[in-house]
């Protein structure tokens, strides 16, 4: 009994994140990724990676082992462990730790290392931090809403940009650098989201005309998504300005961000 | 009698979208489309269309035998069968099939092969199911109530650039890049939507300070087609907000994705 | 008084807006405007101006002296031929003869040539064209409207530009391209408005910092813009539904482009 | 007594934007600025500092005992010296000219002239001049009410490019110019911003399919921003016509840059 006891407060602290504890623990676990991170990043510079060497190894190791505890106390307070070692988070904290493991046993390789980079995917755990903010709420139900419309855009997009890449390389050819059509739908999409690295660049007429069309069709193309974003968060911050209520006097209509009710006074209810 | 039926029968399949066979045949036929697209695609890369030329020669033909029946079909099934084959997508159609005969016939002709990329503009049939989604009605239909306003836009945008590619081939000359005035008003379409390729740059002090104001207005004059879309989106939504009423309680007002009204839990009527 | 009669109808056809007559000449001019450009763009390209230099050489001549019939034609029916001589387009009408005439009377003052290509800015009366369509109205006033904020947004921009050039300067020097402050408030003009042409790049770290500052920084400042037209627009297009109200039933609020009202299908009156 | 009138004087004038002495101070003072910055940006143009250099010599240490003698005054009108002179605008106006004297002290230590560029950051005072305009405000409100909008986008954007920025490097590696992890989320950071400087591109098919990922992730992601500061300046100003009242007839709902009550007439009272 008491064990189970001593496993939910821990499943609470860990997985939860309404108590003050579980904050902390998912404050304190964001930071360690950051610096395992860091120490991934520095080590990528040569120059600190060759004086260094074991400072960064030692810390390797430590974030390494620190991330070994806490996967193996999820897998400890989970009432389901085998569902979570399958989950998303689950396999993305396995691969974590693994690589560093698997290098320590079979010296020579070296190059899974950069597995170990996936641990940036760890970082998305940050996001469940956000939830705690108010205003994230509205930008990602706005994302929501305005989802299916943002699919029926990438669809158009992807379309012209498979036409336009296919009309490209049948003008400019190989000798000017649209070596194959997926090379040329890239250069499509480098062109249409005005990217415009610059490494391919046609250079025949009709290639150039084509190209300009390109830019100013993509142009306007690409004000769509700025105006669904747009026109759903305008929608939803409506529409949370009239949900919160005050609970003294009943006026609506108050700012996103406002604490107290304007007219009485009163605290005002959070957002559900 | 038989015969005309079936006829109809074939003509409500292959050009209707109302009926359930009809819907199918539209995603077979896209999904046709997209690999003999992407046939044609990996056929433009080197590796590929060496190793694999018996695979991919076989393909092409199933594909263009499986076009060359559709075209056949809609031809037989057509009541007007000569519209057909001289509507936009008839001539496209006969053009998708064209090429690989022709280069068979002459075998010297593989050039004509490229004309068969024109296949990728039936790719835009794919639209044709955009109708079946609520959303693409909203953005279509802003973007048609957009339209002069995008005109006038455009013709501005054109005169601009002209003047300004003029100026600049004025200042900078054929020794910077800048070899005529078509080439010049390129270079100002690729400054002006911020593509910004860098193949040609202005070199000296008076072209430089003359491309940065172009910079700063374009990028004032290119915010216009985003607040155009957005503002005309705006009000489609709301539009579309207030044609829904509930057939119950003539409750109106819902959100764009709801099918059940959100006062008496009635199902809300579709879109027209 | 006969000759005053000839000269006002004549004012009333080239100045004006208003008759029949006055559109049809501002339309054949802009024509004849038009058909002079892309004389001049021909002749800036070297093949064509080799081959077709006596058919260009003929083309040039008769717009030259189209267009001096024209400014004659200004300076007679003019009220106050003086002040017409000395107004904005009375000097752009007249630099777009005069260097013909320049080129023909000293031969070797070719260079002089170029200053024909001002003759470009006489397409701007084009726009006087726009004033006929509607929707041109909704986009100058919503421009008009939002003047001041763009003042004050280029102003900051401005600084923002001057501040962040002058320390890339100091950071990267002329050894790696940034040879002046003025070349690197180029660099931070092109990379704040997303060009990004890669002629001037940071190599340093600390510059590489401070330039993907400079982007991410750009990029918030520069969506700033889109929401003022944006705002403007959306206001202006609400005020202008208002403003047109159905003389039969009264009834406000129709479409921008309506033409009856959607109540009793009485000609709208049009916007002023 | 006498004394500190005049330094109170002294204060209001210096310190003070509400009196019409205050007012000019300020003017007089930014335009100092602004010719001090122009000397600063004209030595730095090789031609001109060599040809010049008596006049710049001269010019510069005019500004710099013109910015001392401001900064003594500064220090001798404030109540409390101590803590102007260490606030950051006091800090920037000692740093501004401390440069100028160490160069004239210690001969050799040219390169410190280089901190006078930061005098460029004293340009920023300017924007207590933007406080004047009503509009300025409308923008600078609705960007401090959209703040924790844009910094939860930004953390996004910022985990983003780091997992991006570190997915290429893994695939594209030292070879093809990712040579870090920083310089791989330097590549990020320009691609998603879409300014595309092409100095750094993916070379294999792996990095160029995700690079184009990251363009039209990026283009939708950053359509953020834009939505944030238009639904936040929407509001403001509509916020801001509701706001002025015309004090005679009690009508509300006027333009932004109105000044007279569009009913009655009477002057409107100007924004708070």
């Amino acid at each position: 009994m008491v064990t189970l006891n001593t496993r939910q407060k821990f499943y609470q602290v860990i997985f939860g994140t309404q108590t003050k504890a579980g904050q902390y623990f998912d404050i304190v676990l964001i930071l360690a990724i950051l610096c395992s991170e860091l120490v991934l990043i520095l080590s990528s510079l040569e120059g600190v990676a060759t004086e260094f060497s074991n400072l960064l190894f030692v810390m390797e190791w430590f974030f390494t082992l620190l991330f070994t505890v806490e996967y193996i106390a999820r897998l400890y307070c989970s009432p389901r462990p085998w569902a979570y070692a399958k989950s998303f988070y689950g396999v993305i904290d396995l691969i974590a730790i693994l690589p560093s493991y698997i290098a320590f046993l079979f010296p020579g390789s070296n190059y899974l290392l950069i597995v170990r980079l996936i641990r940036v995917m760890r970082i998305f755990r940050i996001l469940k931090l956000a939830r705690f903010l108010k205003d994230s709420n509205i930008l990602l139900r706005s994302l929501l809403m305005a989802q299916r419309k943002i699919l029926v855009f990438f669809s158009t997009v992807a379309i012209l940009v498979t036409v336009l890449g296919a009309l490209l390389y049948a003008i400019e050819g190989p000798e000017n650098g649209f070596t194959s059509i997926p090379a040329s739908i890239y250069w499509a999409i480098v062109t249409i989201t005005t990217v415009g690295y610059g490494d391919i660049v046609p250079q025949t007429d009709l290639g150039k005309t084509l190209a300009a069309f390109t830019m100013l069709l993509g142009y306007s193309i690409l004000a769509v998504p700025t105006g669904i974003i747009t026109a759903e968060l305008s929608q939803e911050m409506k529409t949370q300005r009239d949900l919160i209520r005050c609970l003294n006097c009943a006026t609506s209509g108050h700012e996103a961000d406002a604490n107290y009710c304007k007219k009485c006074g009163a605290e005002l209810p959070q957002h559900p």
